[in-house]
């Protein structure tokens, strides 16, 4: 009896052991990358990791180190690549419960074309849309809900529930998007977010190695990749280092109790910038703004964990390499350990030379933000973030512009006040500019659902210096507040069969979406071949009595933006401007194509814009 | 016949020689100076100067150079004073009309004590009162009018006309403010304003060579520096430079047509720092800002003429040596050519090594401040202006703090906010604190005549990072705006013989406006020794539902402030601040005197401030 028991035991832990699983992160590597220094963090759902010692038999490949965690389910072994190492299947040999573990592994071939056909960077001759997946189009209705998954809501009337939109909708719809004259898609986080709800817009990731099921996983991602790059488009990745979802694996089977902030009780972030570079803060706001959890089901990420912050970097470099990424938005930029997130860009930055890497800084005051991106102050904390989300010129900007009487430092005045203040920012034509986001109020909404605020708007937003970005849907006037009715993140009018309004198609756009929409195409397309809006200076006078004038300008282009944003007629002196308007002597309206035989006096309606671009 | 009159013209000639007037900019000069190479720029009233032909015999005196003028009434000498060189009369030979003629100017032995005895700056331990002469103390009424001077207006009911206040009623109330806490005085300019009215602020200056006489003149001046000094107070200078009267002799009578900015028709300055730092700032509005007119009556000084340059640069040196000046405040700074002012602010540090000059920056942003003051921006321009009038602590701090409902970036937030952004400034310890002053409404109207919030504003002021500045009588609750009643000039009660309010001796004023004035009186005391305030760090917290809480702290001493900006009682758990609380266990209201004999959780009743000095 006692001996039955003995080798059935044996024969269970063997069973066991040959059929434990192991997942590797990263889950595979490249030969030709220059980070050829990798931490593989090994994960086993069931068996401990009862030694150290790792044997990698694999031409090219040396193990540098390894580490055990306080959970023995996890094992970290740091590997060398050398340069001369051919791409295949390494066999990781292991010891789980006593006994020698084979884990395969594969090394690729890196892409081709880093720099050129990916990871190419966006710039101000770009424009971006910002598309929340599940609620652009739904182009493949199998995998509206995923078995297994613990979010299993849709239901297109709940604003929180999903809607059903896919990455394939995106790929159906990539003609109208490039018709439209977008050269770039960012998609809110799209990596597994495998939460009970509120999933829809990403953010709390559960497995950052994984494409969520319900976009199409990884080959509908790589498809639409492949896509945009034939078409001459480019793919932004919206990266999160912040927090991750409660129910990822390294909180649900953390390998240490240190990988993320843990507090004695749960404690929120202060949401607020000023503790890390004010000369008077308090160590103990300071924390909270740092390790304080956004939200009670995205825990704070620890990026002071060596491992934790090599699962990370480690991760993005694979996200770009795998889907052929051209540029990075960094979810709450602020909110990270400031010193990993140089760390982080800097080893993205040498790894792709050219991509380009914006940073969400949600904050209020120029300086505030200047200090989060490479500036000219002199800071003991120096940061290397090459660009930003210019929430600055959306706040301290259009909107007053377009929603304030003028004043001294109100209107559009602080429009130009804001802008001004670039001296304090190193690249400011590499700055987001927007309208709108998944975050703020649709900019329809906030100018009071006034259509010709709207083209000024996007006048704006297509001329002003930086790379502009759409929010889906704003095209067609999509409105909607963040509270109380959420609309914010509504979905696209013709993105699901149902829908009786198509503005992918123009069916059922009222007069003013079309026209909306047909000045966006127009001056998107226009500004593509612009070289005084895409590589040129601007130059801008003080505003007067609610008139705006400024101007994009290089040796071959000049163009006139002017914004007339009082509800009085202005009077247009062109000499007035003379500095730059000299020797040209007509113009035209690149919107509307109406002509200006000369460079007289002329007169600009009440709340208008014109973009004139000017002829000798 | 011919004969008589060729006689009687030569006889009229060498009359007219020998009685010429010449004056000599500067009127005198000093022995030990550091600036020993000195311009003099000559005025002969009546005869041209023929030949730049000039001499002086005298030990140690050499002639550097000589510039004759369009104008010939005007001849500069540049000479150079040896370090030997004794004091005397300087015989200076020039030739007028043909004729040699003699001008004699004095050298002094310079002054002792230099950073001790005058010149030895404003610093944190400092409490200015910043007085109009004209409306605090009419001293001396026999000089209220002045004859042969242009304004002979004196109505103490018209705001703008005359009121006769002089430098005795100052000399005579010193007392009054020094035990009221003030340590330092800061006039508006009492140099001659010949000027046809509106001579009430001294802003218009027609002599810089000369006290007003309606003031008491430089004897009455000299008086009260002497008796400011031997109380251990200072004297702060209000130098102007980027204007000057319309009636100054150097307008009225120009050495050449560009000691002033020419337009063709009248073209007013747009008041607009922008275009002075702004990436795409229009260069019309550049030269609009710096070399529009102040006003019609206030010439636009063009700093670029060296000449003109270095009339003023030495009269502000002479000033300082002359009157034993402590400290300077420079008018209008962000309108001065900023090349000229960095060369300004170095001769006078040259000079003066102690002595503070502190820039009035009325912008909005602090950025915008910051560009104007010795900062930590990489600018091409870099300003060596040690300090600011904090304009930005006022317009975006205790102004909204009290009187603006609080907001994640308003009410006390403001206040929260713009002190965070010192890290762009070198010297915040050298900001110069103000609620109010001659041009911006009385803080006591501000806040719609609620004492509560007067004092919680001066005990703001009195503990905040900073020099303090009063603004005369805000301390008795004088009250008034600029516009539409000017009352923000008004006179000093108590000031006049018949004035039946006095708060000099507190006969008439009211229990809110002693209690104020005690307030006040209390503080500033407290202050001079409180060496957490005068040289102590800062350090605060974010605001929370309007309660905002900072510290004062070194070594020896920890002060906690704690002001209540809402409209209901906030909890205070001292626990909250620990990182600097930890070991205290007792406090006291250094204002009402009112013990915490523990460090637990306390009550601050609505819209109040405490300043509790915290014992172990």
């Amino acid at each position: 009896m006692k001996k039955t028991l003995f080798f059935f035991l044996i024969l269970m832990a063997l069973a066991f052991t040959a059929n434990a699983k192991n997942d590797v992160y990263p889950t595979n590597w490249w030969t030709g990358m220059k980070t050829n220094s990798v931490q593989l963090l090994i994960r086993s759902t069931e068996n401990a990791f009862t030694s150290d010692n790792v044997r990698i038999n694999y031409p090219g490949i040396s193990i540098l180190k390894t580490h055990q965690f306080s959970n023995k389910k996890y094992l970290a072994v740091d590997i060398l690549i050398a340069p001369e190492t051919l791409p295949g299947e390494i066999i990781i040999e292991v010891i789980q419960q006593g006994k020698k573990q084979k884990i395969n592994w594969p090394i690729y071939k890196r892409r081709t074309g880093n720099g050129t056909e990916y990871a190419q960077g966006v710039n101000s001759a770009d424009f971006i849309d910002l598309i929340m997946v599940d609620r652009f189009s739904n182009g493949d209705t199998t995998n509206d809900r995923i078995k297994g998954m613990r979010d299993q809501s849709l239901d297109r009337n709940q604003m929180y529930d999903r809607h059903g939109g896919d990455l394939q909708g995106v790929i159906n719809n990539l003609d109208y998007l490039q018709g439209l004259g977008v050269t770039a898609l960012w998609f809110t986080p799209i990596m597994e977010n495998d939460m009970v709800n509120r999933t829809e817009h990403g953010y709390a990731i559960t497995d950052h190695y994984k494409i969520d099921a319900r976009y199409g996983g990884d080959e509908a991602y790589k498809k639409l990749s492949n896509n945009l790059h034939q078409r001459g488009m480019k793919l932004i990745f919206d990266a999160v280092y912040n927090h991750f979802g409660l129910y990822h694996f390294l909180e649900q089977d953390a390998p240490d109790n240190d990988w993320v902030h843990r507090w004695p009780e749960y404690t929120q972030t202060n949401y607020r910038e000023q503790p890390l570079f004010d000369p008077y803060g308090a160590k103990s706001d300071q924390k909270k703004m740092s390790n304080g959890w956004f939200d009670k089901i995205m825990p704070d990420i620890n990026q002071d964990n060596p491992y934790m912050a090599n699962f990370l970097i480690q991760n993005c470099i694979w996200h770009v390499e795998t889907f052929g990424i051209d540029g990075i938005r960094l979810d709450t930029y602020t909110y990270n350990d400031l010193n990993f997130a140089n760390r982080c860009n800097a080893a993205i930055m040498n790894e792709f030379p050219k991509i380009t890497i914006f940073g969400e800084i949600m904050v209020h005051g120029a300086a505030n933000q200047a200090y989060f991106e490479q500036n000219t102050i002199d800071t003991s904390f120096k940061s290397n973030l090459p660009s930003v989300v210019d929430f600055q010129s959306l706040y301290y900007g259009i909107i007053p512009a377009l929603t304030q009487p003028f004043g001294w430092t109100d209107g559009v005045n602080k429009l130009y006040y804001t802008l001004s203040s670039d001296f304090l920012s190193k690249n400011p034509m590499q700055k987001v500019l927007l309208l709108d986001n998944h975050d703020e109020p649709r900019f329809f909404s906030i100018v009071g659902e006034n259509v010709e605020k709207q083209k000024m708007g996007f006048q704006w937003l297509l001329t002003c210096r930086g790379i502009p970005q759409l929010y889906y849907g704003s095209e067609v006037l999509v409105k909607g507040f963040k509270a109380p009715d959420g609309l914010v993140r509504s979905d696209f009018p013709g993105g699901w069969s149902t829908d009786t309004k198509n503005a992918f198609t123009g069916k059922g756009l009222t007069e003013d979406e079309k026209s909306t929409q047909d000045l966006v195409r127009k001056l998107a397309n226009f500004r593509k071949t612009a070289s005084a809006i895409t590589t040129g200076k601007m130059m801008h006078y003080i505003p007067v009595e609610g008139l705006y004038v400024y101007f994009r300008y290089d040796e071959k282009q000049t163009i006139m933006c002017i914004m007339n944003t009082s509800e009085t007629d202005k009077e247009i002196d062109f000499q007035k401007y003379n500095e730059i308007t000299n020797g040209f002597n007509s113009a035209k309206n690149v919107v509307t194509d109406e002509v200006f035989s000369s460079l007289n006096k002329t007169t600009i309606p009440a709340m208008k814009m014109w973009i004139l671009e000017l002829n000798k």
